[in-house]
């Protein structure tokens, strides 16, 4: 079959807040190949991710993602590698292409899969689908008070993990953090698992993270996540000489596999987390899921939006027993849950797994979507290059 | 004063074609603070560029670019410094960020210098525009019978240098390769300074790569550009420990300063090549400039687009007298050099020099901007979120 259209569709809340919430908007994404119809999400900036499926060349590998994606042949995984690569190459000047193409690949992946009748995860080449153990994903309250009382909410909600970012942490003294940190530990109980996100807050400041640590290891912190910039590979491996009990976390920033590779070599991190809307899809995940488990490092999603997101990010590595965490979205706005007919429940365990069901095993629901749907036009010289479609 | 308008133009020639040609477009900002107006080129695509400045807020790290910029305070080379960090952190999730924030950076600089009467290299610490030898920078012919008659024809136009790129280079045999290499040597002349661009074609593919060395080192080439995509640091590494006499070189892609520095760490470049309108502007630049020196690495400009964009970039070394090579447009399309009204023509030695005038010391023409001027026009939801200025 060939891929004969791509459908962007950015949905979001009416009302968009400065919070680090991720799932206040979506742009979703719609291939057609074959009468098989299939969804992606980007979890990116919806507008300028649009421009780039859409804007005239520049020069020869500075081409719209259109262009290497569009009427090409879409029979096996191999064809949908060899689309990356030529993205990578024809578009290498156009930063935004990377987080453009991530939803179109899961949206490929969905369509083989439903050609198939087979579930990404086995077209992946594992075998099973583990469950995994859902973390709740939610951010620091205010007050130390917010926390607690959001901590043990989630434990009320029977999640056993939870982690807790961004809000106020960095931002005021080590002592101040020390007070949240002691706050969600307390409210997860003392068998609850804690993992801790700063959201590049100390940029590449190696000593100010460090000041961090003793109240991390006193809580029992799995990870402290994302101390710094998603490139300050230097800042990474200098603070994981510093740490005793607690392990680094990132990668969510990794736009490709290369940069997911650096902070596992360079940066020392022992959970390296991924974002399939923004690394480049399925494929390139499951690249660093092999590297993860060669280097003895733990493969995480990151996921913030909704279930369509994170079934996507669970395929990459599905069929790893052994790295059982995974992100849950815990709070997510109304917008990341209508637009999906099903979802990832927890079962009677409280976990939860990649559906067995053929391509991603995520309905849309049009209708729930629709309600968020932003009416996005985009002419050059009186030309329109984009104009939202029918949903 | 204040910073009261950040205005975007998109220019292109009328027909774009798939050659690796970066002046076939241009993305112009124009910047006005305090009765000031300084000028600035994002070396991007213009339509995603645009987007990331205007498009809607997506969550409190994936902000539009303007939120950081637009009434914020300019009066002194810290404030620049400061939009930056903010524009990192406010943007953290939008790719394209660093592309649109480069061009406007570079317009801050050119405000600021106009405000105080000095040229940006002033500002930033030097006390002398150091000469440079420009090196012509040419495509490779289709055959090695052109590559010949392009080398000799540089050498008439008295460049004494001259980078030869891209073109048939990689997608054939080694041998091709070889024949190519030997007719930009023989055109140049035995004196003539060679230097060899294969624009990110082996990917990563070490093997494939220094089956060219023996070809380069016979040819004497001073340096072997962009062997590999630009974060694919362990091939670099790899490739840089086989190279006796011929340097890698690279950079152009980093659109942060951690990347230049992880390219100079990791990947053992000998030249690090920086292009202003990518990596966040000049202050991220002259950062790198700083890193090479103390490395003992060789700072290069990579511009492939108007003067105005080459000013910007030589200002960041342009106080090192030692590093004395310096990229030059040397078949720029019509459109690169009717947008500005003066420009940066060698002198009887052959060398040019960032101007020793406020700012950048670039007048841009508006008449011949305007005949490659796109109108472009964003709405969402009915609202006309960016509409092309007056020019």
């Amino acid at each position: 079959m060939h891929i004969e259209a791509v459908d962007f569709f950015y949905l979001a809340m009416p009302e968009v807040t400065d919070e680090a919430d991720g799932s206040q908007d979506a742009l979703l994404v719609r291939v057609a190949a074959g009468g098989h119809v299939g969804w992606g999400e980007c979890e990116a900036a919806p507008l300028p991710s649009i421009a780039a499926f859409v804007c005239p060349k520049s020069h020869g590998v500075c081409r719209p993602v259109a262009d290497s994606v569009l009427g090409k042949r879409l029979d096996a995984p191999a064809d949908i590698a060899r689309l990356s690569v030529e993205v990578a190459y024809n578009s290498m000047d156009l930063l935004q292409a990377a987080h453009t193409f991530s939803g179109i690949e899961m949206a490929l992946w969905d369509v083989l899969g439903q050609a198939r009748g087979e579930p990404v995860w086995r077209m992946l080449g594992y075998s099973r689908s583990h469950p995994k153990t859902p973390y709740a994903s939610v951010l620091f309250g205010d007050t130390p008070q917010e926390t607690l009382a959001r901590a043990r909410e989630m434990r009320a909600r029977n999640f056993i993990a939870a982690k807790f970012g961004w809000g106020p942490i960095g931002r005021g003294d080590a002592r101040a953090d020390a007070e949240q940190i002691a706050a969600a530990r307390e409210g997860l109980g003392a068998d609850g698992v804690l993992l801790v996100d700063t959201g590049q807050i100390f940029i590449d400041d190696v000593e100010r993270a460090a000041e961090r640590l003793p109240a991390l290891e006193a809580a029992r912190a799995i990870w402290f996540e994302e101390p710094f910039a998603a490139s300050a590979l230097e800042a990474y491996g200098a603070l994981a000489q510093r740490c005793n009990t607690v392990k680094l976390a990132g990668g969510e920033g990794a736009h490709n596999v290369h940069m997911a590779k650096h902070l596992i070599d360079y940066g020392g991190v022992g959970f390296i987390q991924i974002d399939c809307g923004r690394i480049g899809g399925i494929g390139p995940s499951k690249q660093v899921a092999d590297y993860a488990v060669a280097k003895g490092v733990t493969f995480v999603n990151h996921t913030f939006t909704s279930h369509l997101a994170l079934s996507a990010s669970m395929q990459p590595f599905a069929g790893l027993a052994d790295h059982r965490i995974c992100e849950y979205p815990a709070m997510p706005k109304p917008l990341a849950v209508e637009m999906t007919a099903n979802h990832l429940t927890p079962d009677a365990n409280g976990e939860i797994a990649a559906p067995d069901a053929p391509g991603l095993g995520i309905t849309i629901s049009a209708a729930g979507a629709r309600k968020y749907l932003q009416d996005v036009d985009i002419r050059v010289n009186g030309q329109t290059l984009f104009a939202t479609a029918a949903l």
